[in-house]
């Protein structure tokens, strides 16, 4: 059983859009990832996302609202929900999501990641 | 769809060994929680626990190690394992664990608390 230090986790790597797997927690898993621009437009049908801002400032586009999420703020996306992430500078964020979720949803873009690393 | 800022949520409440809920994720709760002292030996037969440190120190004791956490660590307490949270000063915490999670596990104490109110 070891504990995860957010800061060192974040220092060992530097690619955008590409979730790392630092733990399992039940159904889900607990992920770090860093974004830089903008996102795609998706949603996840069957999955509620957290997101949790560690570092930076982010905005998530909805259909209706933008919000604007910033270090110590998190927000739950619920399944179903239009959302695009956008950051003006580089975010350090800590998602927490079920082990089923695809990072781009229900679409396939450039960014879809169907593997991803564990730290 | 609302975001939640921590430090604002820390500060509408003082008790400890409390948890609140401060959201639906999936089938888990986010809780908020505020330690100091000792807890009682537990463990949760069906649950994982996420704990997550926003503010101070917290040392967890296995029954083979202590973990200490410092702010911005977190560490996932796997189903079936005894641990006891020990807090010397006041401890912020955030928690994510299922929604069938009782706060005293296995273990039924004055601290125990059946009904978490939300923030």
């Amino acid at each position: 059983m070891q504990k995860v230090n957010l800061k060192e986790k974040f220092n060992v790597f530097k690619d955008y859009w590409s979730p790392k797997i630092v733990g399992d927690l039940n159904e889900s898993h607990v992920k770090l990832v860093k974004f830089k621009g903008e996102f795609v437009w998706h949603k996840h049908d069957n999955e509620d996302e957290l997101f949790f801002i560690v570092k930076g400032t982010l905005i998530i586009k909805f259909r209706d609202q933008d919000v604007i999420l910033n270090e110590g703020e998190f927000i739950i996306i619920p399944k179903g929900i239009e959302h695009l992430p956008v950051a003006e500078d580089e975010v350090h964020v800590l998602l927490i999501e079920p082990k089923t979720t695809l990072n781009t949803g229900d679409v396939t873009s450039e960014l879809t990641k169907n593997e991803l690393d564990r730290l």
